[in-house]
């Protein structure tokens, strides 16, 4: 059953906790896939929660643990006693058993490893970090010998059970090298006695354990790969990742981007679960930064105090001036940091993109300066007050482009996230410079000094 | 090879060309995987990309068609003889050939399907929106009668070519209705003589050819699914969704919502490939309409001219201000915003967000009051002043914190993309709303009339 009624589905099962007839809720439960059931009974109290758990089939209580927040999984798995951890944990593929494990304290997962039949496949797994080749691996594959033949290949792939349904198998040597990789159906194509060496294709892509979780998403969305073998330093196949957790590392690269760009730091669990005090804690410290760098701004116009006290009117075109540079700064940094995610400035240089926004900015400076002064004109303003707005909005428009331009780039080269110097960030900068063009424009062309 | 050295093969290809050995060159070229092969010629002139591409085996030329860029493919392909696109076309797999064809001039496009044998597989692909189910799927998939013993199907597969690796194949009845699922390994396990109705898993999640392709990527998302059957409105089985094709709509979808969050209407190809007008054209008419709002500004500003006037200080404080709502709205909007993409907030109604960001902004409202009233004071502006800019500051945050949990939602609910009205929108508006709150608060506190 999809998740169409799941509100239905979840008052049902509150109404059977509550009748004490959790067997009643477990049945409810079970009818669905396992991201339902995982959406259901994070609904539910932590209490209910560990009422039903230990209740469902073990393997359906560790299929649906894979699909919920690690975080919640392992304090659901915590509040268990530890044989029903056991039970639960050793139903998982060794990748998922690996997250909740690694989010658990370290003396509980240690107890439940100890008591675990798998505990040897996952032990290795704990060791690498969580965002490279090694933590998005699972240590459950099939490795062929490149001796075997098509018929010991496929026995060999109808001893072994895996959760997964997979569409390509690895080949090793004989001290466990990767060497090659065949196709499931080029191995039922093929005729019987034929060994692996001579049907296997001997071009693999595969990546080190140490290398980053996105570059690893990169290489297997741009190769179309579902499957990506990775080896360790002696060139040993250890592990292999999937694409259905790709897609998972893409959507939370995604959400980390956008986060960042609306200056806040990634909630590293689903929104409404995060707590008030959790969800200020990752955006004060942004709003404080950005609120002292804005000060700056107040000093610009004590700066420009005398301009100012004699032309009132220019103090009217602050927002306007500073929203309209801050706008142009966001379209910029926007397009860049995304074409920067997706890799297609790599290599480029400074220079391409700032070209390209330098013409861009100045089209779209000129366009602005031509509504600008009719506009200012029409607010009762002095035609040198026009004037002075229509430069500066040119003016300002160009530097925004052009700051937008460079400033993800120069974050990347020296290895800060880009979208960390962007968004807000980038605004706030443009507002303190967007008003010192301004004024010094207004000094100049009205004569103030 | 990968795409390590692409820069140094790019001039080795360019000097080939320049000496006319154009076979030189397409050796070079053909060495890489095809999306290696489709940056390399994207960074040739047209001229050259026309002598190379007839010159590549067909089947490769196809291949790095497919990862191109659909508009630079067609392009490509409009420039070569009628008998040269046919020629690669054919070879090019049903929903990449639709994708090229349809970004084409219908005449031409119409010309090339003519000549093609694979025409019959390809027309009715035409006829799908390109963001729905039947715009994505590919109607190149292998249906097994569910009657069909094990062997049958094996050797049905047998005599399939098809260029994706797959691992699970589809069920259908008499009628061509899809009726169930078996995946490769489940049919190499099975005893030869068993029919597949009785291996299959008759609870297949497919989709309707109609449905937006964005749910069809949350949908194989959510339950992990490598590839997905499509059906009409008959129940017929239509076509199959892979997940490679999934992976580039998630990435396209989460482009455009960073995009469009910094104000722009998302490009339709990658960034440096767009022409300086076409940046452009994308960006002026969100930075027009943002300018329109921002004079709101003015006019609030205008309103309290005499307050202004009577209290220079209170205008130094105006960028802070409205900088610092901006900042929290776009905080409240992009985790709103993203938690809606993730689907984590269908159906939880507007008063959980919006109650969960109240809390969120009185907390951070009063941090930025308690740290914005010494402020003030060290800038030598009087108690009253301070006091003013410090109750404006909580009030302010509270206001933009509501309103960027609310406004999201509300697009939602109107079916406009949510992003649209968030980011500099939404700073736009938090801009002159919160001028006012400002300024009221300095008329009470600093007793002005």
């Amino acid at each position: 059953m999809l998740q169409s009624n799941l509100e239905e589905i979840l008052a049902q099962v509150r109404d059977a906790l509550e009748m004490q007839n959790v067997s009643e809720a477990v049945t409810l439960i079970e009818q669905f896939y396992p991201p339902d059931q995982a959406e259901l009974i994070s609904e539910l109290t932590d209490e209910s929660q560990q009422r039903l758990l230990p209740r469902m089939k073990p393997d359906d209580a560790a299929d649906m643990l894979a699909e919920m927040d690690e975080k919640e999984a392992a304090e659901l798995v915590a509040a268990l006693s530890t044989s029903d951890a056991i039970r639960i944990v050793d139903e998982m593929e060794p990748d998922a058993a690996v997250d909740v494990l690694g989010s658990m304290e370290p003396e509980q997962a240690q107890a439940v490893l100890d008591g675990m039949e798998d505990a040897e496949e996952i032990r290795p797994l704990l060791l690498h970090p969580e965002d490279t080749a090694g933590g998005l691996m699972t240590s459950e594959f099939l490795a062929l010998r490149r001796r075997m033949t098509r018929d010991d290949a496929l026995s060999a792939l109808q001893d072994w059970q895996p959760d997964e349904d997979i569409s390509t198998l690895f080949v090793v040597d004989g001290h466990g090298a990767l060497c090659g990789e065949v196709s499931l159906r080029q191995l039922i194509n093929a005729p019987s006695g034929v060994s692996l060496a001579d049907i296997m294709d001997p071009e693999v892509i595969f990546v080190p354990l140490g290398i980053d979780q996105e570059e690893c998403a990169r290489l297997m969305s741009r190769y179309n790969l579902l499957t990506m073998p990775v080896v360790d330093g002696a060139g040993l196949l250890v592990g292999v990742i999937t694409i259905d957790d790709v897609v998972d590392v893409l959507e939370e690269e995604a959400t980390e981007d956008i986060q960042r760009l609306g200056a806040t730091e990634p909630l590293d669990r689903p929104y409404l679960d995060t707590s008030v005090l959790g969800v200020a804690r990752r955006r004060i410290g942004w709003l404080l930064l950005l609120f002292i760098t804005e000060t700056l701004t107040g000093s610009v116009l004590r700066h420009f105090e005398l301009e100012l006290q004699a032309v009132v009117a220019l103090s009217f075109f602050i927002p306007l001036l500073i929203g309209t540079g801050g706008n142009a700064g966001s379209q910029t940094t926007s397009t860049v940091i995304r074409a920067i995610a997706l890799g297609e400035l790599d290599s480029k240089g400074f220079l391409r993109p700032l070209w390209h926004e330098l013409r861009v900015g100045l089209l779209l400076g000129t366009i602005m300066a031509v509504m600008a002064y009719p506009r200012a004109i029409m607010w009762g303003t002095s035609s040198g007050v026009a004037l002075t707005v229509a430069l500066a909005i040119f003016a300002i428009v160009v530097w925004a482009n052009s700051l937008g331009s460079i400033l993800p780039l120069l974050a990347q080269k020296f290895r800060v996230d880009p979208t960390v110097v962007s968004g807000p960030a980038m605004s706030t900068l443009v507002d303190a410079t967007g008003l010192f063009i301004y004024l010094t424009i207004a000094g100049i062309v009205l004569g103030l000094h």
